[in-house]
């Protein structure tokens, strides 16, 4: 157990606050995780911890050892999310983790708004590569002889719809979402929180379109692509095949690249543009509302 | 055609900036709609407008009249946008509504967030009442003869997801929203801009739980309502049936008055507890996104 930090200026703390900012997060690699399902779920998905930061009340002294059981009571009324605080906080240090006490003072300045459960790790990221995607889908081939089912988002701006979409993705038992985009922060911490702790469990892969087109028409996965014109109603798609969902930005749709068929999409019939009835007014619905109709949809047809 | 404002203290631009605030929308059950598609929607829906306030640029004089076109040229540098914008006042203005010039600094204030589009109009809420839907749904039993299909949401705290629900509700065709509270501002900003529109379109009814139950009890429509113990998975259920799809809060789901059954449930089968299937480690979907699943999923079934 480490000794007490008191100031915000403490280099370690001023390290974290940094990761509140897209850029730092991008180029260090890490991302903070905030509230205790969210940390626990990270641990058990095999995430790398660097350090934990709790907090240890606000009469703690600076270089002092803390009491974690004295402190925990003092901090954490609610005595099951205090075991479960505990729990993380002796399995972070099982893993050689440092678990760094805080004043409340200063850990309330790196929490993520207004939810303050009383821990924040940093954390690796953890993106998922092709090749481990390949992996993944050849071992689940083998045990459940079940097609892939993923899906694809491009250029969507929300964060708090990407972590929608992964709640989404996670309880419809998709494989993987795809992040078309050079770059993509998907550690926003709008993000972590919508997703409720499944961008933990979901494989994502962030790669470019071009990419992401090769290697889905490579494996001859038919794209669902949620466009308006020359398309079917979405519920008249064969979602047994391997399947891509493909969405677009709210306020951008598709770019060509997705929208355009080339000779391999013609001769395996893998663009398949499907709509959405809109019966009212609106002309589109929330892209994380269409993931989760489409995600869904595709799973009920395969539990038949 | 009003002559033009230039200060943020004028009353009128006052009055309008205190509807930022829920208890005044409440208060005075007026709202601002922000946006020139908004402002159309409203308009077409039968929304009675009190004034429509336009961005007349950096550069009105007070008290001066101010030549529209002219005006919109300076500021709406779109074309189309302008057209509309155009439309909207020649339309408020034959209405006898009065459209009220704004200088730049002052129109910025009344603006929601950082969209600006030009116009933002002060309009009366128009919350359906039971017995309006009881003639809605009457008029529509003898035009197309499909049974009643309406959204129940109880609790639903952000008003981000009451928009969502209403844009699912109105792409899936649903007769109305009814919200459980004995009072709700559902003319939240966040609600309004998340409906794009939707909001003007679906009849939305607030009301006590009570009073939904016994309206719904009287007119033997069954309540699929999401919950873990004893469902069904929710696509067993048969749709074509009059349907309510009930809906609790994120965080604290549904209250006994929503998930207890009564003799009339019981001997009507009116109470029908489905689920949605959760293949993964969240336990719960974002409740915009579970109720775009089962909105969908009653209209897939009723095109049969």
């Amino acid at each position: 157990m480490f000794s007490a930090i008191v100031s915000a200026n403490n280099p370690r703390v001023k390290h974290a606050l940094q990761l509140k900012e897209s850029r730092a997060r991008r180029r260090e690699k890490l991302f903070l995780i905030d509230g205790v399902r969210e940390v626990e779920r990270a641990w058990r998905s095999g995430y790398e911890f660097v350090e934990v930061f709790w907090d240890a009340g606000k009469d703690v002294e600076a270089e002092c050892k803390v009491n974690l059981d004295a402190s925990l009571r003092n901090v954490c009324h609610d005595a099951e999310r205090r075991g479960k605080l505990k729990e993380i906080l002796t399995l972070s240090d099982s893993k050689r983790t440092p678990t760094i006490p805080l004043a409340s003072g200063a850990f309330a300045k790196i929490v993520f708004g207004d939810r303050n459960e009383g821990v924040v790790a940093v954390v690796k990221s953890k993106l998922t590569t092709l090749d481990e995607l390949d992996s993944l889908l050849e071992e689940k081939c083998r045990t459940s002889r079940e097609e892939p089912l993923i899906g694809v988002v491009e250029g969507v701006e929300k964060p708090g719809n990407i972590g929608a979409i992964l709640r989404s993705a996670d309880g419809a038992g998709l494989d993987a979402i795809m992040i078309a985009a050079d770059d993509y922060d998907v550690y926003n911490p709008n993000a972590v929180r919508g997703s409720l702790g499944a961008i933990f469990h979901v494989p994502v892969v962030v790669a470019s379109s071009a990419t992401l087109l090769t290697w889905l028409r490579e494996r001859r996965i038919q794209r669902a692509t949620a466009l308006c014109d020359e398309a079917i109603p979405y519920a008249q798609l064969d979602y047994r095949l391997p399947t891509a969902v493909v969405l677009g930005s709210e306020a951008e749709g598709l770019t060509k690249e997705w929208s355009e068929e080339t000779q391999v999409d013609m001769d395996n019939n893998l663009l398949r543009k499907i709509r959405l009835p809109m019966l009212g007014v609106a002309d589109s619905l929330n892209v994380s509302n269409a993931a989760a109709i489409l995600f869904y949809e595709a799973r009920r047809v395969r539990s038949y």
